[in-house]
């Protein structure tokens, strides 16, 4: 038997274990074909990933050396003892073989498939083989079983309560940071909202990120819980909670391959609603050419195939399409846009209207979803609450219960304006470009970094006028940012048009 | 910059590279996300896999830690500077995300896929994205540009000859070792055959593992080069020649997937023997129920695509169908499977004549491939340089010109003999089950390891005769193989068919 050794190095979300090549009791390159080996102890059996090592100080002969993540799900101290094997390929793999040669899966193996994933029996490139093999076709009845598989893999959320509220948007817009406006709206109201958000993967900011300039967001399940039922509303991270773990593992694999399918959006987003016990959900499209979703003909397929799963697993469901044709209030950044959050909710003169607006929209239609007010009232009702400081004051209560930031964030001091290269009337923005150069100027790594915006569709600018700011708190990664913006700046500028009458 | 320090951990055939946390000039976990990075050199750029390490000891804080294969080829020596950057996924992945919605692949993008993957700058989950996207369908047009995309991407070998022949069976039935008895039969007759193998991937042995029990495998391409010219054919490893080099990391991913389609078989034993410069090749394909291919149906499927391609690509090409019912001779494992081909090249009384006959038939048809040769006459050809001892002496001089092997393998001395439950005559043989029992029992890391048959198909016993004898180095093996054999032996043997007549 081999001694339990943790070798410091991250491999999450896979499970990798170390074996020398000298190894005293197995031949370590026995293994090699298959590359996955069995870590077996009395208590628990992990699949991993093996590498062989040939550093007697990374590993020595009697040792397997377990990564971070395959030792702490392990859950052995250093020195146990355990013994490996030879480990075949997950079983339920078989029905992606049969899906490749074009056959439906049944539920059982779509819940099979998931309940490995979460399991973290899967490697990535297995994982990959789920994706690829469902990307290129999935019946509705395989979405709406994937949805209920994730759900069901991981821990739920019960709420003795007849609506229990939730707000998603599919995202791609930068600067959208609605959430932090409607949950204290609907806070204030009294309806619950226990929101979950992600942090950001390939944008400068997600509302995880973004909270965090003013609150603790990595809670446990069970503090997210206390939150919730103090102060009826939540905004933390999704990564503590467990809630579809398998939806976690899943996009580790999509994000790297930039696979990102209809149906395993609508299953990922629908089965952590599910898991975190909603009842009732608005989902939120943008679309614009340059967002995520670029034509109303796309968001229609998705808004149906939403209705699908939502009718289906019994969440009342509102989808609405929104502008997505350009970034939405004034800051890109995570600190930039949690000024923009809280100028909002403190009625200040001169935050964002559009940001504001958004918000008013999505928190009226998330109000309508109580009985108890009256058909086509949410909208003022949210107006009421935003303008009477109860939003606020909700807001203050929630980010004092979730405690507050441990540290204050600074914006990034190293700015530069890009300027209007000629004069004329703002025509497009281009929110894939400026949510890429917010990423290079440091966004969401530093809180601070990112843009700030002066100008946007419509705007009349005379050349040489500051189009945006970019914030960085690293000289590295304001040069990269610089680099990019002045290639392009992600603004178009119409030069032809100059009457107001011909701005649309 | 980075000190790069090699870290000896092999990550084979991926590139792995650690980065401290805690690193002094990069935010290691802004790299997390895509996982993959750049290493940048005055010299040479890479891609591979990132891993964050939380140990000095493993990674200092102003180092980039190279696992072997990374190390090896940057091909800079240690502390040399280099820079790190964020790797966007290979730009060739937007062909096989096309391909997913349905697209058919043209040359040009199959070729830069091909030349990716053989610089290795596809993650393994990059890979199995190619190889699913694939394998659901692949038209006849991406498999000829997939193989002379795999032929060109890395080295080629070219003969001054009209005729250069091989042969190449596809594999799944246990013993069938007639490579090493057509090759010096070839060789002896006058025609050039520059053979290489692989080792066995989920066999018990291959033709590489049991040629190195009696002659080394390893060559380099000039060694292999220089023994096809002075002795006319080589039976060599094709893992240190470097034919179509993206087969063989396709196949890493490929073997742990399970994923085998016709499609791929064909363009990566097509691309190989283009590469080692064959004109004229012999493929056989063994037909069986427990064999790789197990329907006359799929065999032919399988025969059209190999000579659609052959047609293409200019190699003349036969293609032979086998029984692939049972294991062919008696022994399985490399030193058991070594000693039935020396006693057909030694025409031993007791040589196994299934072994002889196939080989015999196979080498015939080689033969016919020369024009100088009387049609029909390559059989009889081939019976003649067996008889008279020609064959013995090439095979003699080829292993003298690759070299005697280093060391003499004997036969595992841990054996016991697995026996007869029930009197009748042997009804099936499973190729798959036995082959597996073989590995168990240590074959072919242990090249004395294996099966000795002593029934076939066909073989009248009675209750307690031994029907195979299992060899093993080790015990531990041992034990794995003998509960293998005795849950299922492999053997079916039929008790109500006790007349000779009865048995077809």
């Amino acid at each position: 038997m081999l001694k339990v050794k943790r070798v410091a190095v991250d491999t999450t979300p896979e499970n990798t274990v170390f074996l020398s090549r000298g190894c005293s009791i197995y031949r370590a390159e026995e293994f090699t074909a298959l590359k996955k080996i069995e870590v077996i102890s009395k208590a628990k059996t992990i699949l991993a990933t093996l590498i062989i090592a040939d550093d007697p100080q990374i590993i020595a002969d009697d040792e397997l050396g377990l990564a971070e993540p395959a030792f702490r799900r392990l859950g052995l101290p250093e020195n146990t003892l355990v013994e490996i094997a030879h480990a075949a390929p997950p079983a339920s793999l078989d029905a992606i073989r049969d899906k490749i040669d074009g056959a439906e899966m049944t539920d059982d193996e779509i819940e099979a498939i998931i309940n490995d994933i979460a399991a973290f029996r899967y490697s990535p490139m297995e994982i990959a083989a789920f994706l690829i093999s469902s990307a290129s076709f999935m019946t509705t009845d395989e979405v709406l079983a994937l949805t209920h598989a994730m759900t069901k893999a991981g821990a739920t959320l019960k709420w003795d309560l007849p609506i229990v509220v939730d707000k998603h948007c599919i995202g791609g817009v930068p600067g959208n940071r609605t959430s932090m406006i409607v949950a204290p709206i609907v806070a204030a109201h009294g309806l619950y909202m226990p929101k979950t958000s992600s942090r950001a993967i390939t944008s400068p900011a997600g509302t995880a990120d973004t909270m965090e300039v003013l609150a603790r967001v990595d809670l446990r399940i069970d503090e997210m819980r206390a939150v919730v039922e103090n102060e009826k509303a939540c905004l933390v991270w999704g990564g503590h909670v467990n809630l579809s773990p398998a939806d976690d593992v899943l996009i580790s694999v999509e994000r790297p391959l930039r696979i990102d399918t209809r149906e395993q959006m609508v299953a990922s987003i629908l089965s952590k609603k599910l898991a975190a016990g909603s009842t009732h959900l608005l989902i939120d499209i943008p679309v614009g050419p340059s967002a995520k979703v670029r034509t109303r003909d796309e968001a229609v397929r998705l808004r149906k195939l939403f209705e699908f799963i939502g009718d289906r697993t019994g969440l009342i469901l509102d989808v609405v399409m929104t502008d997505g044709s350009q970034p939405v209030g004034r800051g890109i950044g995570p600190v930039l846009e949690a000024r923009d959050v809280m100028a909002v909710l403190r009625n200040n003169p001169d935050a964002p209207g559009d940001l504001c607006a958004r918000a008013l929209m999505l928190a009226g239609k998330v109000l309508e979803f109580d009985p108890e007010l009256r058909g086509g009232a949410g909208r003022a009702r949210a107006q009421e609450l935003l303008d009477s400081g109860a939003a606020l004051a909700a807001m203050e209560r929630i980010i004092a219960a979730q405690g507050i930031a441990p540290k204050q964030y600074q914006l990034g001091e190293i700015t530069t304006e890009i300027k209007a290269v000629r004069s004329g009337v703002v025509s497009a923005m281009d929110c894939y470009r400026l949510g890429r150069i917010a990423r290079f100027a440091g966004a969401p790594m530093d809180k601070g970094a990112g843009l700030d915006l002066f100008k946007k569709i419509g705007d009349k600018v005379s050349i040489g006028d500051a189009l945006y700011r970019i914030h960085s708190c690293f000289k590295s990664d304001f040069n990269f940012a610089l680099k990019m913006a002045e290639e392009n700046s992600g603004v178009t500028i119409d030069a032809k048009v100059t009457s107001d009458e011909a701005v649309g």
